[in-house]
């Protein structure tokens, strides 16, 4: 697979307001409800006059904006959060967002969602002209590719709108400028945004709409493939020169694991959509169980689906330590502990002489699913069918899902048959690729991404070449933790 | 009420290995899984050779205890560890445990879980005696006791075994002297305590069974109610000239609301319990619905069992952001915003259009329960029925459970039909105090302490001076943050 | 030697204001200032209308009061602040003061500067009736002795008259009563105490009248040996039931060492004591030298004082790195590396092909002292005269020194040519003993306590069997570092 | 005047090493002798292997490289490292050095001082061809110069050797690869660089000699202005094709100010530079007075020279609080206190009855003397003559020094008459133009840059519309804090 630059799932937040207000309270709000989609680094930055204060550090978003942090932030009439996916471990500063970024004619901040299938070539054509690269971020990239536009474009959204030709890909965007707030998503709509309204007039812009309730914002609509939106002094207009040049094609991942299940993500609630998987599931891989239970957390809405649908009782069948984060270390020095047993507790009443449906969003490596069922089997259940709220896994995502690399994925090397042994389960059955669009309620398989199950990319995918250099780029980085 | 020293709900852990090993990290494991009782502040001291190491903040397990934190502590053979819960914003380390004090024969370390119902004369005793004290807790109190007892006794056992003649209440202890660990109950077994034993014969003290999992001790007994338990070089032995003089009573709050689900506390799972609250509800109260949710996380098991007894179906009503925690901050200087809607936020698509079944486990003023109802209906529920398992509040706890004041509670002052209105449901129905044995599987109103819904108190409670100094100290400590 | 608690010098702060005002503030400023009296802890406690609030950490004044930290304080019309001195390296938060501690007729905060030289038997007393301690400090001791006499004694102060009675040795104290702020000074005024009053009325206690200008108070008087001074609503006024009892024996290293050099204490200027050790120096051992130079920091004004009685010029020998401090951490894991390089550094081309003069304070075990002439030489010093602004150390002192242990001190074991050579000089002299009372612009040897040099001990001392133990305790807290 | 971007002093250190080691332990040790030139914010990079691990932060060396950050650096073979200047307050990481970029043939780290006079055009040309700056700084815009070069170039140093035909004004660079170590100095030589070699061969940059001495090695020779020093493993050799170019002018504020005065910069001692100063004004402005006393830190020397030179005796006239630094709070939320007192406190006794001259470096807006002045007569002082080691400020420096501007230098709007009046002294003398070759042992007026007192600028200086610009921004900046 290639993971590109270890920039995968990110929660982006912006808002415009009529006046001048306590901008960084609100974006806090915001990112601490989008905090599940990223938990390694956070940033907000405020713009007041024109002025930009902007702060950013490891950590989650009530670790860094202490008091201290939070009073730095004048009030403003505009703001643009970001919170960032990482890998476990990594420290580094330096990719954290929103970037801020100087040029010729002023200052623009901006925060992304998603990877570019095309930031390698864009990049080395920027750097063969000279450009340097102080992170490994696409969002660079696409920093440079905006400015580049600016130098003879009109206004900030004209040079987006020239800039976005270029890049290829997936990416949510919200951009700044000292005057204008701007939102933008990808002609192919891999990765939500949506945008709010409050009382007030305040404009909100999120990732998921979990996070506009945050704030008291009432949801609008979301952003359309394509759809570039500026909210500005004159209010909200948009420009849809790339709307409809694609198909719209959502990655199904944001239903099955990303995205709060309080979410609406184009209409469709992701509560909804797993709690569809869950039934998919039961009416083609039945049990003869005694209970149904979920994986937590994403796992939870797929198994009340499943005993819907197929008259078994849903039971709790795991408690999760709530407390797991970015806090907890592996105290001591030498072995690495089973972070399972510290993560999961079955409850032994509801599994012990249990025949168990056990529903999990996927399997990756399989070492942790097979952890987790010698954890029920410790417990007293019987029998153990594992139900999974997605097809396997085989190929490389380009747009930003950090899958972990094919010699890795147990899907890859593996019959179902064969991963169930290894799994040790009862039975083993993945949501079907054509059970796809139900989850979305919808007829045909289309509108989705669901390329990392069927290889079917919706876009041009990054060279041969390319894919190798970033291979070792990537294995390298993460040596280095 | 007289919620004593703001030291309530605590979690105890404490380890005895035969082998000098890494003790700190194992009393980590312990902490990290007990963090939901107690998530002001935490310490662990370590016993290696006879000295002893300790630190000891404010703050979550997994932020207090940083690597270079856990470096200090040595490898050794025995420790013990609390957490301890604590008033939102209160900063006070000096509160936080195990004390480690030193006395004539040496020194010991104790932590604490329960509140005494004397410990007001005690205390005015022994500084009638001229003793200070560095802290409002308990703990401090009982350190006392025990070391006065130890001038005479022969060891550390006995002394513990004269001091607490003396010390009435509720308390759970885990005291380390200089060679033994000793885990003590109060008679009534107030507050849990288990004892748990790894394959490599290290002995592991718990409040709660859900602790022993994560450093895979297998759960060997209960503590029982009154009983001392040690263990040093030559294994595990008990004093129970305590057992058996009071009727057990275990705290029925710990089931409702304090334990994890998948703790076992004298024999009764805690999950299960929740079920039997749910199911008792709606035999009791069956209301005409759609569905049936929980507020999380301690209404969800209590859902589950109205939702299998009615036979109406279970969903899940609302997401709970996990990152709310010590790091939460109110960012703004100015107002305080509806935390409510930073905490929980409904699902749409399970209550639009639906006459919902809303389970939570108590209503303690009333005003978080309005706006949580308020949600309901914003996300467009056309009725919600609350259910409430567990009796209402009416009584002080004297054992250790801070109920708020009498004077705020929504149920010393209304009816249930008053309260209904209040919080705005289309009904309203709280667990009925007949209908708590149940939840334990017993057939009668024993074994159990529900004085603070029934005022039956198992034992002797402070006079009226007592609880009137101590109120006028706590609002004023209260007033303090 | 006998180095008690580990706890020697300290630095004490206290306010008194007959208005409502920014305390924390004031004792944050005095603290500052008495920064060189100990960097290892610090601590502030404000009384606001009786209330309490306090905070104490270990680092120095500038790193644990910080913004989010002194906003906890509210305003009040007194405080106490302490700075404490420590072994390097010490993390331990337990010992640092003021001491709050709560008794039978309400709470005292207490800090304190000295040792006790029947600490041991009071302790023993006290754990023999029960006492616990939460410390290894005299200051714990202090505060059991005037609570038990607050028993019967009808105000604080009194009690503090009764306690002092029975309290033998070195102690400088600042206690705070809800309503009043006490100073207080043993009868020999080991360590020193002063008054300072500010226009606005405001009383301010000091150990060193350099702390007083830091808050604009001008300077009133000393605290005398033996004197109680009480700070109240009613202004200020003195118990003097002590004063008198025993002759006055101020520690002569506060002059040589301890103190700063801007302060005056007991009517000396610090600064013309060292110019004075240094004219001793000059005339009993002059060298035939090129250049004279001091030992920063506390050599420099002995060196000046030698260059002007001899003749020869001063000349700035070594630059200190200013940063060493807290801060400063042993980047690597392995090897120690020679940390006079990183915090002295010479001045070539001041002591290149010269015959230099070198003074220091004192040699302790002499191989930093022999670093420090290698260092010249390497530089080019062609000789190395040095002259030591005291005598040589060979008892232990048991007021609040931490001398090393006398197995150690250089000059207890070997003769002061021999000397000399260990640590590679042309010539070595030590200020005689007769020349002391020289130092303070005395007749005659009295007035000071010189017992580290001369083992004339002004009260009685520790008996054998004590100190075998607290030398004992005090090499395994080392060790345990 | 023209203070560019806030980046002026700095300090600068590189470590090549022939073998694999613990290089972030290295350059610890050489930031920590050089944090005086920089006290804002300090950054490390080790290459190990051709892979960069940086760390950056606000903060003292001490105080950012933890043991836990330090941890994060591998063993390695070369690194570099950076303390920063900065305004007071100044929070911003973003302008944290070395700049580690990457670029189309790999990664440079990146560590400058001193200030480019064409940076503004050449921003506005980079920012014409679609550059985006993250960062305000100089170092930035170095790093673009070398990367374009870079494209062309066959190697680093020749891409440094091109570049640097374009970069006008003072640099001091250390530049890493992933396989050399590169030293550059501008033709001018504004700023200090020199090269230290340890036994073992491990060849050491530094901005002062000071540092060489920390880590054990040997001063080699200055890096000559506009010299290229590369260090690989074939050893040392140096690029000389701009040697030779400009006349050398060294910063002669390095000598009065910046520089510690044990290091040699150019082959004069600091120290001996600032004794000569002392001297001059002795000669040119004696006192009829009574003790001579410096300004801690930077007036010391001089005050030394002076009274070698008048024959006056030479006294410590002020203590300084050593703690002062970026621990400091202003503690209080409202007024501003008098800081001069916090920091600085007279010796009464030295100064008390006495004619005092008191010499300090310079004098900005007078306001920090005037209230110095005031504290020696309220100590006592019968006459205050104060002597000025350096002539008056009277224009900008575009080479790194960030005076204030214009308007508020006193020396620009007053004769020295009026000035002595403002800041109440008897006598007032600066050093005298004609005598600044003498600070050097120079016969002849050249060698230096005193454009700052003679408008005498050795290069061309940014045109009055930039300056005007930059000014804007600057002020702007300054307004943000």
């Amino acid at each position: 697979m290639f993971p590109d630059k270890l920039q995968e799932e990110c929660g982006l937040f912006g808002v415009f307001s009529p006046d001048q207000t306590d901008i960084a309270s609100l974006v806090y709000y915001g990112l601490f409800a989008l905090q599940h989609r990223g938990q390694e680094s956070c940033g907000i930055v405020v713009c007041d006059d024109g002025l930009f204060t902007h702060y950013r550090d490891v950590g989650l978003v009530g670790n860094v904006f202490t008091h201290d942090v939070m009073r730095l932030f004048p009030d403003g009439n505009m703001g643009v959060g970001h919170v960032r996916y990482g890998t476990t471990g990594s420290n580094d500063r330096s990719n954290s967002q929103p970037l801020v970024v100087n040029h010729v004619k002023g200052r623009i901040a901006i925060a992304h969602n998603g990877n570019l299938v095309n930031s390698y070539e864009l990049r080395r054509e920027l750097e063969l002209q000279g450009s340097i690269f102080h992170t490994t971020s696409d969002t660079e990239v696409i920093s440079y590719m905006i400015i580049k536009e600016r130098l003879n474009a009109p206004s900030t959204e004209e040079a987006i709108n020239r800039a976005i030709r270029k890049i290829k890909g997936a990416y949510s965007l919200v951009v700044m400028s000292p005057s204008k707030l701007i939102a933008v998503r990808d002609e192919n709509g891999f990765r939500p945004l949506c945008i709010g309204v409050r009382a007030d007039g305040t404009y909100v812009v999120a990732s998921e709409s979990c996070a506009l309730e945050s704030i008291e914002a009432e949801f609008l609509r979301d952003v359309e493939p394509g759809e570039i939106v500026i909210f500005d002094k004159d209010g909200m207009r948009s420009i849809r020169d790339h709307c409809g040049k694609a198909k719209k094609t959502t990655c199904i991942f944001e239903y099955i694991y990303f995205a709060r299940p309080d979410s609406v993500i184009d209409g469709i609630s992701v509560h909804e959509a797993r709690l569809r998987a869950g039934a998919c599931l039961a009416r083609r891989f039945p049990a003869d169980a005694d209970v149904v239970i979920g994986v937590p957390d994403s796992g939870i809405d797929a198994a009340i689906g499943y005993a819907r649908e197929s008259g078994l009782p849903y039971g709790v069948g795991f408690i999760k330590n709530r407390y797991i984060g970015r806090t907890f270390i592996e105290p001591g020095q030498s072995s690495r502990r089973n972070l399972v047993r510290i993560k999961l507790n079955p409850i032994a009443s509801v599994v012990r002489g249990k025949r168990v449906v056990m529903i999990d969003d996927s399997i990756v490596r399989g070492t942790t699913v097979a952890r987790i069922v010698k954890l029920l089997r410790d417990a007293g259940a019987t029998q153990v069918h594992m139900r999974v709220s997605s097809p396997p896994f085989l190929n490389p995502c380009y747009y930003g899902t950090d899958i972990d690399s094919r010699e890795h994925l147990i899907a890859g090397k593996n019959t179902i048959e064969e991963i169930a042994r290894i799994v040790d389960v009862d039975s083993l059955g993945y949501l079907a690729l054509e059970d796809l669009p139900k989850l979305l309620g919808y007829e045909r398989p289309e509108g989705y991404c669901s390329a990392c199950f069927d290889a079917v990319y919706p876009t041009s995918i990054p060279s041969e070449t390319d894919k190798g250099r970033f291979e070792r780029k990537i294995s390298e980085m993460r040596g280095k933790k």
